[in-house]
This record gives structure tokens, C-alpha cells and sequence, in this order.
């Protein structure tokens, strides 16, 4: 059994946006009990990430982390049709994920306790971002 | 068809821990032919990666990297809660993967020869770990 | 349902090489309309990648990041039994991906407009690389 969605969601510019309930929407309507959940991103300048979920300051220092490992504006980067912060938005997406999956267990994402999905924005303007969630298995 | 098991493991601090034998029985014992094995680590400080398993100074060398790119105790990061090794075990997990598939092929994982399948501890202490193993296909 | 296939790459040495539309064939020789796509690369000193279609500078930027994030010839690695570059492809090959999956969405790659898939090779010689389609789904 397959069941497929398009999420869309408005970013306010570079930083983590917690979209586990909306997955676990989707997982509800598909009725699926038991198999995975795939997530895929539509864009090579914003990404997915596992995080985390209680103390956002874990986040903080991962965009802390990210903004000196990948500088905006460095001139070892050609690519800087959109701006400073063009092309460090696509390393940081190839360090990152564009597809996720997450085991579905009894019709629920299994999850562990401490852990969130996250779309996080390397733009440091607003965008659309589109994610594609298919829910496959029994 | 779809078969799942939960995996634990105790690791004794950080460092690279085969796991490639645990999951080839989970997929012997689903008895799935043809299809997806897919593994998914319920935690944000510890990850899952493919590996070199000839010669273990690959995993040696691989820990003194992220020793070095994501230093323990780094001022930048103000998540300390649980000690100097607590961020960078998060940054670590998200430059690495938290869920990994392995395409079945004759009942068996089709990885290439020289790949292995680790789990990663990032914490400096011993902990346990789940990883959810789902084998899809038929 | 379960279509597979191995591909073969033949690469002139380090740098990335579109495969989106071997992927694609796949994909519509399976007849699997939804669902996913997933590839595995079975080697661990190349990796799978998405990336801008669009500007080939992307690219070449990605590839200078990398020589400088992970040195050939740097000291600190140990193993060098192939050369100054055999454990950059390895550490190369942890920071991305070994496997992806794609949605499909009547019987196409739901990719992103400016999304193409590659493959990337990162040791300086020319390499033969195989990765293995899985289509999944009804």
C-alpha cells in the first residue's frame, strides 16, 4: 500500500522547523499500521534533519556550527548568483539529508523519546518549501 | 510484506561497532527475498554509517576527523547539559545518518565488498542504543 | 511490487557525474507508477548526492569545499595504502550519502525542478562504480 502527500510549508528565513506533527498527520490519514515514512524535500538550499526535541539551544548550536564550518560570502565559492549565502545553502544541504525515512510502528512514527524532524532553512530569506511524504507497508 | 524488529546495543563509548551480522539475520529471519532492509536509530547522539571493513584504521582515522571538525568542549556550543561531548555528539549524528537501506537481493543484503554496516557512539560513555530494522518487499 | 537493477559507471576520476536520467529508465522499465526509488552505491570512496541541475559551478564549488574540508595527503590519516586521496574518499563518502530514495509519482522521479541526482566520485582516478535501483512500490 502506498499513500503519498505534498506538504507545504512557509520559512522566515535560515534556521530548524519542527514538522514532526504534520508527518504524523499524514501517517494517521494513511492508515498504514506497520512499514516506513519517506520524506523528500523538493530543494537543494534547505534540508532535513533528526534533532533533539527538548532543549532548542541543541539546535542554536548546530546553525552556530554550520554558519563557521560553511561561511556566507567566503570567495572560495564562485556560485554566488543569489547572494552570500547561495551556495554555503547547497553544502549545507549535501552535509544534510534530502531524504529521510522513519520506521511506522502500530500506525505511528517510532520515533525515539528525544527525537524531532526537522526541515531547516539555509536561506537567510523566506521561502516555500515543498516536502513529498510517502508512507508505504501494511 | 513487511517485518520488523528492534535492535539494542551496548557500546562501550565512542567509536565504530559493527553491526553488519545482527542485521543480515534480521533479514534472514523476515525470509523477504527482494526488496529494501531499513535502518533507523532511535537516538541524536549516536548514528549509523556504511563503512570500509578491511582495515579498522579507516575507523580510526574517520574518529580522528570528527574529533577534530567537532571538538568536545568547543566555547561556541552552549548545550553542555550533559558535558563536553554532549553537542558535538549531536553535530556528529547530524553530518552522519540516523536511518540507512541496504537493497535486498536473493534474501541477502547487497552490499558491496568491501562495505560494512556501524553504528557510531558519540558519547564518551557507554550507553544503550535501539535501532528499528523494517524489511520491505517480497 | 519489486523491480531491480544494477547500473555500471565507468568514471575518469574524481568529480560528480549526472545519473538522473539512467534512474529514470529504471524507473519506467519498472512500470511502478507510486512509490519510491532507491539507490545504493556499493563502494565507500564514492557517494550519491543531490544537487542544482542548473549551474555547473554548484558543482565545482561543492568540490572545493571538500579538498579543503578533507586535505589529501593530510598527516593525521593513518590509512594511505592507496594514496594521498584513498581516506579523503572515505571521509568524503561519510559526509554524504551512500543510499537516496526518490518519491515517484505517476511513474516519474518527484524531483525538484532544479534537483539532479549524482554521483560522485572521489578518488583521482578513474573508477568502475555500480549502484543498485531498487524500485518499490504498486
Amino acid at each position: 500500500m502506498v499513500f503519498q502527500q505534498k506538504l507545504h510549508f512557509s520559512t522566515t528565513g535560515r534556521g530548524t522547523y519542527s514538522i514532526s506533527d504534520q508527518i504524523e498527520d499524514c501517517v494517521a490519514q494513511s492508515g498504514i499500521q506497520s512499514g516506513i515514512c519517506h520524506l523528500f524535500i523538493q530543494h537543494t538550499s534547505a534540508s532535513l534533519i533528526f534533532c533533539e526535541n527538548a532543549d532548542r539551544s541543541v539546535r542554536e548550536d548546530l546553525e552556530t556550527f554550520m554558519a563557521k564550518l560553511v561561511p556566507d560570502g567566503n570567495p572560495m565559492f564562485r556560485h554566488q548568483a543569489e547572494g552570500a549565502d547561495d551556495m554555503p545553502a547547497h553544502v549545507r544541504t549535501t552535509l544534510t539529508q534530502s531524504c529521510l525515512s522513519i520506521p511506522l510502528t502500530q500506525g505511528k512514527c517510532n520515533l525515539g523519546i528525544w527525537q524531532g524532524i526537522y526541515l531547516w532553512e539555509h536561506r537567510t530569506n523566506y521561502h516555500q518549501r515543498n516536502i513529498v511524504v510517502t508512507v508505504m507497508g501494511e
